[in-house]
């Protein structure tokens, strides 16, 4: 985080680590990895934390700009590697996936085939080596530091010396070698391979670099600061399929059971941990156990695992929360504003409009929580509307289902609509595919729920007695702020009400603009549009309703842009016009203003009502 | 699911379920287990999958009612009940959790120690029924029947014959008992706990008790539907840890990089598997493969996982959507209507009042994004409102973050207030025990935001000009709807207003009365109140405000109950009155109509910006 801040401020992340990291410090168990001169000269005391959440947080503690070389940690990510160069079976033709009780440089070959048991033993990992493509030796390494870096989110560089010192007592390794070309888990000339494998382990990286690769795993492959994909997501799950399982070694069980991460470790001292979704753990100290795990390594993972709550299998339940929040469309209309009688006909009516917001990420478990509350609601619903505003990712799994249920819905003859779907492309894909011939007319899509709301009750309107063709004209004596005007008074009124035309998409009212009359709507419709959302309007109105008399009434300039939606005719009321009326007519005054301030209060009552959906 | 839906609306699930049975049916490789009479008469052709959610929902096909022995699926839950019985330490003193590539029947005692390597290999499972409490061996059975009954929601029994059958030809089973003795892995004569083990694999149980079981793991060892806890919650990781690792006998490692989700199966066909969080699956169907596991239930299992996209390491990012909305005390206010300029006041002054509406589960990753986004905001904030409305859980590492954030903010002379947290009794044990002595002083609860706004509210406004005391008078030229009118003409209203005194608590207005007056409030504060939900006021008023006038407009029966908060004084105006003085002098009703107008566009205006906060 940020170190410009008061320390009050700080983090109690950071807090929290501060203590770990002291609390671990006091253990100075275990030695340093001697069997290359360059890893000897590790200062013992090094000690670094470093948590990255799947989000792009980062917490530091300690030696996290230490450079040191990655050693084994390189091999789950050469792996994923190897599985997008290859694909999953030709991968698992070379290596295995099951644990072995040996230790790391065991040689551990299926006896019959000669396979290495999984790619986290040396054996494994030189065979996953031979399995990154590239014309030369040179540029197969490129794509591996490469692809670290990505991980990283900085370029890496190779430890020269370390290198060397890899490749000039890398015997063992070289044996391996032979032995995988002897069982064709090498092809051609085993000697570069190996020494890509050497390469790899010496990619120097520090505490830090290992918590943004740990999280870019928790993040499915996606590095969360620079949002670069370094691993496809498919294969994330076999990468840490393998750390789980044959990660730690020859106590891979124990790890599973008390820590509950995927984890990896390196003779340098580095440990990797991945949680996920949530967070990835880079660790480094050089004092080692005899397993050839960093002893504080294990012990930071062990207390953040603890103290954090973050075993693998401690997961809460999902699918309880998908659903942010459900309601018809007689509690809440679109923003086509209606007459009274259409409005108590809506509310009736519009009860088989059911809209459904979802929220967070839409996978089986998830979606089956949604489909089970509609099929249950099934015969209640006539249109249902699926806002996916706040979804955050769609599966296949989750598509499937969606699909499944567009086409029963259609079959009962029942309308499914998506609003804000667009940030969820695999949607529209996969309805085109499984839709086919019948996309068109099913998958039905809308901007917003208040246009998806709109034409479900015009629908529901339209074989009605309050269907109103475009072409209805209101006549003074409908308008509603005139209603109980007696036709003596009517007449007096009539003749201060000045004829306007507009044509579709004419602006009636300017933002900005003084306000000087307000606008009875003879015929066709008007919407309400703040300037620069346009499409996001405020309002409709219908023939009959008035508009413009907020700002008239309080003098206030203009607030929005009203935009003729269709042809449009207007009789327009000026301020002086009202005034003086107030002084020839009082009572005619008084019976608008009433007229006036009891629509407000149904607007108002309607607005209060709404509002209770959400809160 | 219900099974009195009409065809088109059967779930989904279920569709894609009798998808899966059909294909997998015509898969008849494998065996019947005969190695006791009673296993051989299975039929081969009994073939059942029930799948159900960690939320309760379930879904079954074929033979889900047909009664099998639950065998060696015994295993993990005998060893939750035996964590339970002993804790983790002494559990693991006799039993390791490391897996061993043998079979299930091999013998693997660790050759120094004797202890068994792992609970799902027989050796392990023996030591493990030998750590159930109880005095007899009638009892300790018992309570295991007891355990398994509560996972699976009905009362299980014993399958005689099985037993006996099992028991007549366990001897290698036995001989593994006398070995263990003599490792002092079990204490006493060994023969009863064989016995014991042997009827636990004898317990007859149908694929659907199986799909319940595992879904009672995944629901945090609460079984969904009846809600009662088989193995409390802490456990559960580690019985699903040694099956993730364990439970698939030789083919761990191949199991959880292919189908990734912790299972465990039995010689009778059946299989059990646990997606923690989110579905437990149960398949039944006795032909078994060569490592002794039914063929049809491992097909299930990979068509569900990679179908259903169900590994257990492909999880979507998390903490993403644990903030609901958020929005400061500026863009939505309480229910305390203000006057204009206290409006005006406070949409400067509340801008330091922050509310984050939390959901979802709080645990680490989601708490820390919570905290993230708060210490960078905190230089603006003074007052933060946490509203748990819709958490569903907290666990202990979300409490001490919480915790963090509220001694930190303390200290920077922040309030921390937290709002609809009855339902998370942990917070508060936390709070209490972390704040010691500072609790009463740093915990503070509203019980919803509109008090918790309203308390801060009133704390900004204490020292401005906008502070009214509660024994403060409004007069008639500052009441809001008499506004602009002349001395002349207030001296025409005032004689039409009679005082009225109100005592604290007392009903001003009753809901269902019919509306003849309105009121004008001189002293005091009065609340809206809905008859049954008097703990959710509609709006609170203050001096100079009028109330009652909506009623009063539209001649509608009262709404709302609205109750004076402390000693009160009105003036009221009946309608009578009010017509009147429309006949006698139209200006001045006019003048009050059009500041009624004005007042209402204001909150319908201020109802509209509020409502953008949570659309």
């Amino acid at each position: 985080m940020k170190n410009n801040r008061t320390p009050e401020m700080v983090s109690p992340i950071e807090d929290f680590l501060q203590e770990v990291h002291q609390k671990c410090a006091a253990d100075t168990a275990g030695s340093v990895a001697t069997y290359i001169p360059e890893l000897a000269k590790a200062d013992p005391d090094w000690f670094g934390i470093c948590l990255v959440t799947a989000n792009g947080s980062v917490y530091e503690i300690g030696d996290t700009r230490q450079e040191f070389t990655i050693q084994s940690i390189s091999k789950p990510f050469v792996y994923g590697l190897a599985l997008e160069d290859n694909g999953r079976d030709a991968t698992l033709d070379r290596v295995g996936v099951e644990p072995t009780g040996d230790a790391f440089n065991s040689i551990s070959l299926d006896p019959g085939t000669g396979r290495p048991r999984n790619p986290m033993i040396n054996a494994g990992a030189i065979a996953t080596a031979g399995l990154i493509a590239g014309k030369t030796p040179a540029s197969r390494f490129k794509r591996i530091l490469e692809t670290f870096s990505l991980y990283a989110g900085r370029e890496l560089t190779l430890d020269e010396k370390v290198y060397q010192s890899e490749s000039e007592t890398g015997h063992r390794n070289r044996a391996i070698g032979h032995m995988l070309r002897n069982f064709d888990k090498l092809t051609g000339d085993p000697a570069p391979t190996t020494e890509i494998y050497f390469k790899q382990c010496s990619i120097s990286v520090n505490c830090r670099d290992l918590g943004m690769m740990a999280a870019t795993l928790a993040n499915r492959g996606v590095n969360p600061l620079t949002g670069k994909q370094a691993l496809r997501g498919e294969y994330v799950e076999s990468v840490l399929s393998v750390m789980g399982t044959c990660g730690m070694y020859d106590y891979a069980g124990e790890w599973l059971y008390h820590v509950g991460i995927p984890a990896k470790s390196g003779v340098a001292g580095g440990v990797l941990a991945v949680l996920p979704g949530q967070i990835g753990i880079g660790v480094f100290s050089p004092k080692l156990d005899a397993h050839g795990n960093s002893v504080r390594g294990i012990r930071v993972c062990k207390e953040l695992s603890r103290h954090l709550d973050l075993h693998l299998f401690n997961r809460p339940v999902v699918g309880k929360s998908t659903i942010r929040a459900k309601f018809t469309g007689a509690e809440f209309n679109s923003s086509h504003v209606r007459t009274a009688e259409e409005g108590v006909a809506l509310r009736e009516l519009a009860k088989v409009i059911h809209v459904f917001q979802l929220q967070g990420h839409l996978a089986f478990a998830t979606t089956e929580s949604v489909l089970r509350e509609v099929l249950e609601a099934a015969e209640k619903i006539h249109f249902l509307i699926l806002d996916l505003k706040r979804v955050l990712s769609l599966n296949e799994s989750a598509g499937h289902l969606l699909h499944s249920l567009v086409s029963k819905l259609h079959a009962a003859d029942k309308t499914v609509i998506f609003t804000h779907c667009d940030h969820l492309p695999l949607l529209r894909r996969m309805m085109k595919k499984k839709l086919a011939g019948h996309f068109e007319e099913q998958f039905t899509t809308y901007f917003n729920n208040d246009l998806a709301l709109e034409w479900c009750e015009e629908s529901l309107l339209e074989n009605t007695q309050y269907a109103h063709s475009l072409t209805y004209k209101a006549k003074p004596a409908e308008y509603e702020l005139l209603k109980d005007l007696s036709a003596a008074e009517l007449k007096i009124v009539q003749p201060l009400l000045k004829p306007r035309s507009y044509k579709r998409g004419q602006f009636i009212i300017n933002a900005g603009d003084a306000a000087r009359e307000m606008f009875f709507l003879a015929r066709g419709h008007v919407s309400v549009l703040l300037p620069g959302e346009e499409r996001h309007r405020l309002a409709t109105f219908s023939p009959g309703m008035s508009f413009g008399e907020m700002a008239f009434l309080d003098g206030a300039p203009r607030s929005a842009n009203i935009v003729a939606d269709s042809e449009v005719e207007c009789d327009l009321l000026t301020m002086e016009d009202f005034q003086a009326l107030g002084e020839t007519h009082p009572t005619i005054k008084i019976k608008i203003l009433a007229n006036l301030s009891l629509n407000l209060t149904g607007k108002l009552r309607k607005a209060n009502r709404e509002m209770s959906v959400f809160e």
